[in-house]
């Protein structure tokens, strides 16, 4: 039985609220913070207080409704409306998810703008955030049994609970090999990537993976090559941003970097995403917009810098990974593989 | 003309000490220590107040001089420098260097042991430093006539004016190809690897090449690839601590990985290093010992962890090569070249 005590967002019915974990103040302290408006909800996802490609989808998800609810009573309320999805359209370039959950919602609004109420705008978004945990528990399964029997894996950034509905995308891969293992009385060892600039994979990723019992042991993204030399990575399962029609995706810096370490020492290569992060409207990788963030999140770590006052510096936030490098893309429907690898 | 302000390493004639550049407190603070004793050499080396591989050896050799001094007057003096020499010889395990001055240093004090003073041990450290500064200025120019007329170079680690006598060994080159383009009315642009976990590209390799106007930009370890992919990275350039007879060479943590990465790109991929650095007693690089240091050093920056308190950690501070991923290895006597690439 697969499971996971961490999850990222929370609809309070009693409050009419959404409850977000602060995801800039773990591991050291798990804060609660209580959206009360659109412009919360826009600025969350800015600021990363929640990420991860679903997670992003799924707040978003709940942003549409506070605009409707706020609208609902007004003359104009779908210009409203509509204005608060550009708001929140304009958080994030690089996962599709949000727009997706963008453009899911709005047809929801559009077809019930003449209710006496905006409950089914809620509705559709819990909905949004039920599918999302049972595309994670579908994905855990087919996963698990593609992966087949790993002893030590490898993840990069946070594609685990925190990113999503719960479970995790790849973490939630991890979560149900683990299972399996520990049901024949053995356990799986994850090497967790750092992840710099950001630290998902410290901050987040190692902190999940504890708090589920998961063994684990953190590096730095550049140690990863020494212990796939060394045969101690049996696979690599990362998340996904923004996946293009041939296979070719996106996902958080470093991810292509690793697939091309993972094709060179023959280490299958796993991305684990759900249907909400295909982009059909994107023939091939090179037509995916990468973020560009501030030079100042790679200078300056925990409020302090640490390289000379006045360096230049680059921040993409993702790269993309060509499909020739995937062994298979793992979705709720079943592996995809685009490759002969 | 090439030439480098910085320099980590300084003998003060006048009080017959030796200084080191606190490389733990740049780039904020530019703090010169004086040494009194064998302890301190000896403490420096470990705590990577000095560190790089030509300046480990070449401190060493002053603490033999130190050992000496303190000896000379002494009934079993030969006794009381072997047991300094092995303190400084316990302080780093992979760079050869430290060893290959080491011994170099025992040879003088073995000739020289009736001396009526140890001047002579004196004079052998100083030839170590100039000797190395010699080597570097020989390596930037046979290392810019091999790598010839690119404008962006990628580097890793600190293989620079603060990790030897002065100029560097990568960083040398570096200087030596950048010199050239300005004579053009040109100028190179460097790629600096922060270099995780202990940040010496982003706290030591920015530092100096922005203290002698090189233009560079600094990404984190995992961008690497991304700048490869879009073309913007015509060579990387890297030192070495330890280099096998076959080629194999060990450097810092990422080295390896750096090299996959650049063969995969077909992007010449060089090392440059002293004679000190070669170890003949080495076959191949599957001898070379890396040191593990303490996972604390991945976990906590700036003082900070940046972790679940009781995450597990790995830290080997330096990985090996195979020759076969490196174009030519740079040496003050022309370019080594070990594989078809």
């Amino acid at each position: 039985m697969i499971k996971s005590s961490v999850a990222p967002v929370f609809w309070d019915d009693e409050r009419s609220r959404l409850q977000l974990v602060d995801q800039l103040a773990l591991p050291d302290n798990y804060v609660l913070l209580t959206m009360e408006s659109v412009n919360d909800i826009a600025h969350a996802i800015k600021a990363m207080i929640v990420r991860g490609a679903p997670a992003i989808g799924i707040t978003a998800a709940f942003g549409v409704y506070y605009a409707a609810r706020e609208a609902w009573k007004s003359h104009d309320k779908a210009a409203l409306i509509r204005n608060a999805k550009d708001l929140l359209a304009q958080t994030r370039p690089t996962a599709v998810n949000l727009f997706w959950a963008l453009d899911r919602m709005m047809a929801c609004v559009e077809k019930h703008i003449s209710d006496a109420t905006p409950d089914a705008i809620l509705c559709e978004a819990k909905q949004i955030l039920k599918e999302d945990y049972d595309m994670n528990l579908a994905m855990a399964e087919h996963g698990a049994d593609a992966i087949g029997n790993v002893k030590n894996i490898l993840t990069h950034c946070n594609a685990g609970a925190l990113a999503t509905a719960g479970l995790g995308t790849a973490l939630g891969v991890i979560r149900a090999i683990d299972a399996r293992l520990k049901d024949n009385g053995e356990s799986l060892h994850v090497w967790v990537d750092e992840t710099r600039p950001y630290l998902q994979g410290a901050r987040l990723t190692s902190w999940e993976l504890m708090q589920d019992g998961v063994d684990c042991t953190l590096i730095t993204d550049n140690m990863a090559a020494h212990f796939m030399k060394q045969g101690l990575v049996d696979a690599v399962i990362v998340g996904a941003d923004r996946i293009a029609r041939n296979g070719d995706f996106a996902n958080k810096i470093g991810t292509y970097g690793l697939a091309v370490l993972a094709a060179y020492h023959r280490i299958p290569f796993y991305v684990a995403a759900p249907s909400s992060t295909f982009d059909a409207n994107m023939a091939t990788g090179d037509d995916i917009v990468i973020e560009e963030r501030a030079p100042s999140e790679v200078v300056v770590i925990n409020g302090k810098r640490i390289a000379p006052d006045g360096v230049k510096a680059r921040h993409p936030a993702f790269d993309v990974t060509p499909h020739q490098l995937v062994t298979g893309i793992i979705t709720p429907d079943g592996v995809l593989r685009f490759s002969d690898k």
